[in-house]
C-alpha cells in the first residue's frame, strides 16, 4: 500500500518491487484495474504463485475476460501459476498457509478418522460447508476456491488433492468445468487410488446455468452430460448441502458399512416406520435377523414392541433406560446385520439416555452405527446429546433421506473402485488412415456424407453395413440387384437429404429386375419433385436384411467433455419416449454394458415375453467400436448418427443399415 | 386405582362406579387385560367417550385383535366412542383438553396468521412434530393420536376438524388407512371449502408397509395407489418431515405467493445458484425483472454484482450494510415478482443484519417473502436471527428443496382447490339392471366372461364393440361373416382361454367364405390340440374394423380405496415401460383428462411426427363410463381388463376390440 507505513502493525511497503525479502505467495486483494499491474511486478519480482481474490473479471463481461487472457499470457510467459480472481483464496490446515479472505475460524478438533479437502467455484459457498463441516466436527485439510479458473483451474486443484497423500476424502462445488477430458483422467485416477471425490454439481437447469454464467462465468453444460461423466468414475453426486455433508461424513467415519443391510432401532414406531421407507428407497435393505436375535430381543422387549427389524422399542423405553442398551448389544452379535441405524426423531427428554447408551455400545462393539434425526426442544441439551454421539466418531445425520442415501452411495462409490478399469488405449492405426483419408478425399464444402459415404468411415473401424453399390440408371441398378442377390433395397444418396422416406427416397423388398427398374424411377421421380435442387449422388442398392431389433447408436460433440456416445432403441423409444443413455468417449467395456442397461426400454433387448435375447455382446463390442471411432476422428466429425443399427439375436451380432456423419 | 386413595394429591377412586360426579371423558391406560372391563364400566356409568391409550391389542396379532372387535361391539352397543388404543390421546389448545401422555408442553406464542391440526396414527411422530412445530413457531389448534383406530378412526377425526370452523390447516400422518373411500369423501369436502390437508403418508415401501403393520397393525397399502387418490383429492403429500412442515409453514403463513415467479436475493453467488436450481426443480420460475427494476439495481449494486434474477450481491453486502435493504425494496416493488426467496445459507457474521433488514423490509411492503438456510457456527446469534425473521411471519425454510417444493405444492393445491367438482353423481339406472341381469343369468361357478359376455356388460355402459355373434360351426360362421360384411376376425369364445392367441384362438383378416371356414377350422383344432379340456362357447365372428392407437382400460379391487381405474397405451408400453396410471372410481372428468395426459407416452395421443391427434375426448368418455360402471357393479366384479380399446383419429371414437371380467 503506497498510503500506509503500516496497517494493523504491520509494516507497508509502497510496491512489491520495494519488498525486501523472497517472497513465496502474493495474495493479491486491490481493485480490479490494479490487479494486472500488481501481478507484473509479482512476477518481476520472481514470485512462483498469486493468489488474486479481486472480483471484476469474466463474469462481468467482455472485458474483464480480456483481462484475464492477459492474466493468462502472463503466467504462460512468466512461470508464475496464478489462482482465481473472484476467489476466497486457499487454505491449507496442515502446513498452516491461510491465504483466504474467508471469515473462517482455525477448525477445532475433529471427530471422524479422515478429514476433507474442499474445492469450490464458490468462495461464500466454500465458507459455508467449511463452518458446517467445523460444527459437525468433520476435520477439514485443504480448502481452495478456485473462482474464475483463469490460469490455475478446478482440475490443477484436483491433481494435486489426489497426488497429495495427506488428503483423504475430495470435496467439490461445481458449477462448469473448463477442461472435462482432464477433469475426468484425474477422477478416474482417484478412484483406482480409492480416493473418494464428493460433488455438488450445481446449475443442473437453465436457470440456475444462467446463474452460474454470472457467477464466476462458468458454462454449466448439460446436467445429463455431466450425470453421466461423473457416474462414469465414481463421482458421488449430491444435490444438495444436507446430502453432501452426510456423504463426507459417512466416508470420514473410521467403521464404513461393509454391505447395504441395516437393523432400525427406534423408540417410535412411526420413526421405525419412516427410517424402513428411507432404507429400502435409497437402495439399502432391512437387514433379515437371525432366529437368535429375534429370540433374545423378545426376552427384553415387552410383548407389544416389535423384535423383528425395524426394532421398535416402544414407549417403554422411558419406563427401561437398559431396554435400547440391551438391544443394540443384542443386535450387534447378528452377522446377518451390516450397520445399526438408530433413531433420534423423538423428544428430547430421552436424547442424553439415548446418547450415554449409544456411545457406551458403539465403544464396546466393531459394527458401524449411525444416529440420524434431530429432536426438537430442549436446544441446548439435544445439541449437548448429538456432540457427544459425534465425539465418539458416530456419524450422525439430519435426515433419513441423506443419511441412508449417503450410505448407498458410498457402497456403490466402493463397488465401483473395486471394479473400475482404465479404458483400453489403442494407438489410432490403419483404421483411422483409412477413415481420414476418405474423409478428405471429399470435396471441403461437404459437411453431411451419405449413407454410402459414411460407411467408408464407419467400416474400418468394424461398423459392418449391408453390401451395396451406388447406381447411376435403373440398369446399373438392375445389374447390381442381380450381382447381391434379391431382396434389394433402393435408397437415394444425397449429401442434400437427411431423411429418405420424408421424400420418398427409399423402396424396400424389391424381389426383381422389373421390380428394381420401377422403384428406380419412383425414387428419382419423387425426389426430382419434393427437392429438385437436390445434388444427386445416385441410387443405393442394398442387400436386404433380416430384420432385428432397431438400435441408435451417436455421437455429438460437448463443450465441456468432447465426444458423447448416445444409445437408444428406435421409433418411439426414442422419438416419444427420450428412452437414451449417454456417456463420454473413452468408453471402458462396463461403461458400454451400462449404457444398454440403463434404458427403460432394456427389457425389449434382453427377451420379454418368452422372446429370445438379442446379442448384447455385439451391441457392446458395436459402442466400443463408436468410441474409438469418435476419439480419434474428433477434429474431423461433428456428428455420427446410425440409425438403425440391427441388432439379431444372441450370436446374431450387428449390422448398420442406415448412417449419417456430419462433419466439423 | 383400587390400590391407593391418593395419587400425586388427585383422590383415587377403587372404580369407575365409585366416581361420585358425572364424567365427560374417560381417559383408559390400564393394563391391556383391564382395558375392556373398565371400558364396560365406562360405559355403565354413561361416559360418552373414552380415549384408550393402552398398547397390546391388533399391533400384537390374533388376540389383540379380538380385544379390538370387543371394543368396537361395546362401542356400538353402548353408544360410547372410544378413542386409541396404543395411542397418545387428544389435545385440543383452544378449549384446553389434555387427554394425553405425550411429554408435551402446552404451545407458545405463534408467529403465523393460521394454525394447524394434527392427526396421527404414531404418538411419538406426532409429538415429534408437535414439538418442532412449536421450536419453528407454527400454531397447533388440536392433536388427534388415532393409534388402532378400533372405534374411532382416521376419518372420523378428519371430518370433526373439516367441519369445525376454528381449524385452518389439516395436517395428518398416515401409515394405513381403512375406509378409503369415506377418506376420500371428506378430503374432497376440505378441498371445497379450501381447508388444505397435508399429510405424511408413510409405509411406502415393503419394508415400511411391514413395519406399519407391526406398528398400528395397518394394512399400508399400495403407495401409487395412495399417491393417485391424493393427488385426486388436492391432498398435499410430504414424503420427509423437512418437507411436512416447509408445507405446514406456507400454509400458515398470512401472505401466501399468489403465483410461481420467485426472486432470489443472495450474498452468495453460489448461493444464488443453488436456489435458482431449486427454484426451478420445483416447478416455479426465477421471475424476469422489469427493465426499470434492473436500471435500478445496477446503480445501487456493484459493478460485478448480478443485477438480473437471483441477484448476488457479491461480498460487498459486508462493506456496505444499506445494500441488500436497497435491493430488497427494489425489488418489492417489481409486479413481475410473486414472491421474494432470500437465500440465508452464508457465514454466520452477518446474519442479524440480514434477519433486522429482512423484517424491516417485510415490515414495508405486502410482497410474500421467505428465508432459506440456516447458517453455522455462532448456534446463539444464528438461532435468535431466524427466531427474529418468523416472528415477523416470514417463513424459514431449511433448505432449498423442501422450501420450494412448499410452495409449488401450495400453489398446485390451491390450482385443485379453485378447479374441483364433485364427481357426477349419477344414480343407478337400466344400465346396471341390464349388466347385472346378464351377469346373474351366467352359471354361479363361471369366474372369468369370454369377450362376447363381457360385451353384454360393457354395452349397456355404452362402451361399443364390433357386430358379431357366436358361431357353433363352420357354416354357421359364413353365414353371420356374409350378414357382417368382410372382411372379419374369427375369435374362439372360452371361460377357461384368457389369453386367445397364445393357443390359436384368433384368426384376424379373412375377406370371403372360403377363409372363414378355412379360418374356423384351424382355430377349433389349434385350440383342440393345446387345451383340449376346455370348455368351448363357440366362436366368435366379429366385424374387422380399422386400426387405431390401442389401449387398455382395466379395473380392480384395492383393498382400502375400492374400484380403481388403470389406463395405458398397448404392447410395449404396458408389458414393458409399465406406462400406466391409475385413479379411484369415481372419476372427475378432469381425473379421466390427466390420467391420459400422465402416462409418458401420452404424445403417441397427441400426435407426434405430423401425425393426428387421437380422439382424447370419446377416450375420456370411455374412462368416465367404465369408472360409473365400475363402482355400480362393484359387488358383482372384481376386475376388468379392456385391451384392448381401439381408439381413432380425433372425431373418430372409440371401440373395444375385446375385453375380459372376472367375477367376485
Amino acid at each position: 500500500n503506497p498510503r500506509y507505513v503500516s496497517i494493523a502493525n504491520l509494516t507497508c511497503y509502497p510496491s512489491v518491487n520495494d519488498l525486501p525479502d523472497p517472497v513465496e505467495l502474493a495474495v493479491v486483494a486491490a481493485p480490479a484495474v490494479s490487479v494486472l499491474p500488481t501481478l507484473c511486478q509479482c512476477a518481476e519480482k520472481g514470485i512462483k504463485g498469486a493468489v488474486v481474490i479481486t472480483s471484476g473479471f469474466s463474469e462481468t463481461g467482455e472485458e474483464g475476460l480480456q483481462l484475464e487472457s492477459d492474466m493468462v499470457a502472463l503466467a504462460n510467459h512468466s512461470g508464475m501459476r496464478i489462482m482465481g480472481p473472484n476467489c476466497l483464496g486457499v487454505i491449507n490446515n496442515l502446513n498452516g498457509l491461510w491465504a483466504s479472505f474467508g471469515p473462517l475460524p482455525p477448525t477445532k478438533e475433529h471427530c471422524y478418522k479422515r478429514r476433507f479437502s474442499l474445492i469450490s467455484q464458490s468462495g461464500f459457498f466454500g465458507s459455508f460447508i467449511y463452518l458446517a463441516a467445523d460444527y459437525q466436527k468433520l476435520g477439514f485439510t485443504h480448502f481452495a476456491s478456485v473462482g474464475n479458473q483463469t490460469d490455475l483451474n478446478f482440475t490443477d486443484f484436483l491433481e494435486y488433492m489426489i497426488d497429495d497423500s495427506n488428503v483423504e476424502i475430495i470435496g467439490s462445488y461445481i458449477e462448469g468445468l473448463k477442461e472435462g477430458r482432464k477433469f475426468l483422467v484425474a477422477a478416474r485416477e482417484a478412484l483406482l487410488k480409492h480416493k473418494p471425490i464428493v460433488s455438488m454439481k450445481v446449475g443442473r437447469t437453465q436457470a440456475g446455468a444462467k446463474a452460474a454464467t454470472s457467477h464466476t462465468g462458468s458454462l454449466a453444460g448439460e446436467t445429463r452430460i455431466y450425470d453421466a461423466a461423473f457416474d462414469q468414475v465414481g463421482i458421488v453426486n449430491a444435490n444438495s448441502i444436507d446430502h453432501f455433508l452426510a456423504v463426507l461424513t459417512i466416508l470420514a467415519a473410521e467403521r464404513r458399512p461393509p454391505g447395504p443391510r441395516v437393523a432400525v432401532v427406534s423408540i417410535s414406531g412411526g420413526g421405525a416406520v419412516i427410517l424402513s421407507d428411507e432404507c429400502e428407497l435409497s437402495g439399502l435393505e432391512l437387514a433379515e435377523f437371525s432366529p437368535e436375535t429375534i429370540l433374545e430381543l423378545d426376552r427384553v422387549l415387552p410383548f407389544f414392541a416389535s423384535s423383528v427389524n425395524p426394532v421398535d422399542l416402544t414407549a417403554q423405553a422411558f419406563n427401561n433406560p437398559d431396554l435400547l442398551l440391551k438391544c443394540l448389544k443384542l443386535i450387534a452379535t447378528d452377522s446377518n446385520v451390516d450397520m445399526i441405524a438408530m433413531n433420534l426423531h423423538v423428544g428430547y427428554e430421552l436424547i442424553d439416555t439415548v446418547a450415554n447408551t449409544l456411545v457406551e455400545v458403539y465403544n464396546q462393539i466393531e459394527k458401524p452405527m449411525v444416529a440420524i434425526g434431530c429432536p426438537y426442544g430442549a436446544k441446548v441439551k439435544v445439541e449437548k446429546a448429538l456432540a457427544q454421539i459425534r465425539s465418539a466418531g458416530l456419524p450422525v445425520f439430519n435426515a433419513a433421506d441423506s443419511g441412508f442415501w449417503a450410505v448407498a452411495e458410498f457402497l456403490k462409490w466402493q463397488k465401483k473402485a473395486q471394479n473400475t478399469t482404465m479404458p483400453a488405449k489403442t494407438l489410432p492405426g490403419k483404421e483411422r488412415d483409412m477413415a481420414i483419408n476418405y474423409l478428405r478425399s471429399l470435396p471441403d464444402h461437404q459437411k453431411n456424407l451419405t449413407e454410402f459415404q459414411a460407411a467408408r468411415v464407419l467400416e474400418p473401424y468394424g461398423i459392418t453395413f449391408p453390401k451395396s453399390e451406388i447406381a447411376s440408371t435403373a440398369d446399373e441398378a438392375v445389374e447390381i440387384a442381380s450381382n447381391l442377390g434379391y431382396p434389394v433395397v433402393l435408397k437415394i444418396q444425397s449429401p442434400d437429404i437427411l431423411h429418405k422416406t420424408d421424400v420418398g427416397g427409399l423402396v424396400t423388398n424389391l424381389t426383381g429386375p422389373e421390380e428394381v427398374r420401377a422403384g428406380y424411377r419412383l425414387i428419382i421421380d419423387s425426389v426430382n419433385k419434393n427437392i429438385p435442387q437436390a445434388d444427386i449422388d445416385g441410387v443405393l442398392v442394398q442387400k436386404m436384411v433380416a430384420s432385428g431389433h432397431e438400435i441408435i447408436i451417436g455421437v455429438k460433440q460437448d463443450p465441456v467433455f468432447g465426444p458423447v456416445i448416445m444409445f437408444g432403441l428406435g421409433g418411439i423409444f426414442t422419438e416419444v419416449l427420450r428412452d437414451v443413455s449417454f456417456k463420454v468417449a473413452p468408453l471402458t467395456r462396463l461403461d458400454a454394458e451400462n449404457m444398454i442397461r440403463e434404458i427403460r426400454g432394456y427389457p425389449v433387448l434382453a427377451g420379454v415375453r418368452g422372446k429370445p435375447p438379442a446379442d448384447l455382446n455385439a451391441l457392446t463390442e458395436a459402442l466400443l467400436k463408436v468410441s474409438r471411432l469418435a476419439l480419434e476422428l474428433e477434429d474431423e466429425i461433428e456428428e455420427i448418427d446410425i440409425n438403425p443399427l440391427l441388432v439379431f439375436d444372441d450370436g446374431g451380432g450387428t449390422i448398420a443399415v442406415d448412417a449419417l456423419i456430419s462433419r466439423r
